[in-house]
């Protein structure tokens, strides 16, 4: 097996760009991107605009983000819904030990550097990390 | 709006464990994990096996890791199966800013650290950076 060394083990992401949405705390956010309706805006950084190119021509975005208020130490979280505890990587928690929140969005429209999207659950100020063309048929499991 | 400052632009990720595939270079591997039948393991570091509590409930998880053979200062890419270029944000290529890989896999058994799974193109040696159990409502599209 591959060994694992340690300079190997650390890597550093870059924001591309920040969202800005309504929810400024976790309290305000809804549970998952998915039970949110408002519009919010990522807006990419002029260095990278040249990555956009036909982006507009999505309908459906996943976007990655950096979850930069979440606990990193945790191992454990208890969902809302259930109030059991599981090991993190068996649950949706923030807090992680590396934060990085994904979400499908729809693409409502491009204006330049800026997304309009919506079904997103980030908080206002959340570093954007990647974002990629969603497909049903790469992106679902056929149930 | 939410101002970019320098000092939040950067954050460090480290691996949670590594991905052993059958698959050593690029040339070998399915052009995405869903072209894959292969058996792949997830070793996950002792330190974070805490994190893997209940896991084996999950028929199907979201696998993140660090595409650490891609090139991340490419802004264009040409998808294989179109030949028309388009910026990164607008396709699957593995050379993004940020190559953060991101794959639905079949979790078909654990064995303490490791997780059998199948539908990852990962290559051999991949560092692993998230386990998230896969959900159909947030995570696809109802279309």
């Amino acid at each position: 097996m591959h060994p694992i060394t340690p300079a190997m083990n650390s890597f550093i992401v870059t924001a591309i760009g920040i969202i800005h949405s309504p929810y400024l705390s976790r309290e305000d956010a809804p549970r998952q991107g998915r039970f949110s309706d408002a519009l919010v805006t990522l807006e990419i950084l002029p260095e990278f605009s040249e990555g956009l190119q036909d982006v507009e021509q999505e309908p459906y975005l996943i976007v990655l983000y950096w979850l930069d208020r979440s606990d990193r130490t945790t191992l454990k979280a208890i969902p809302p819904h259930t109030g059991i505890e599981h090991g993190v990587f068996a649950t949706r928690s923030p807090d992680r030990p590396n934060p990085i929140g994904i979400c499908i969005v729809e693409l409502i429209r491009r204006e330049g550097n800026l997304l309009f999207v919506r079904g997103l659950d980030a908080l206002d100020g959340t570093p954007l990390l990647d974002i990629k063309p969603y497909s049903a048929d790469l992106d679902s499991v056929k149930q």
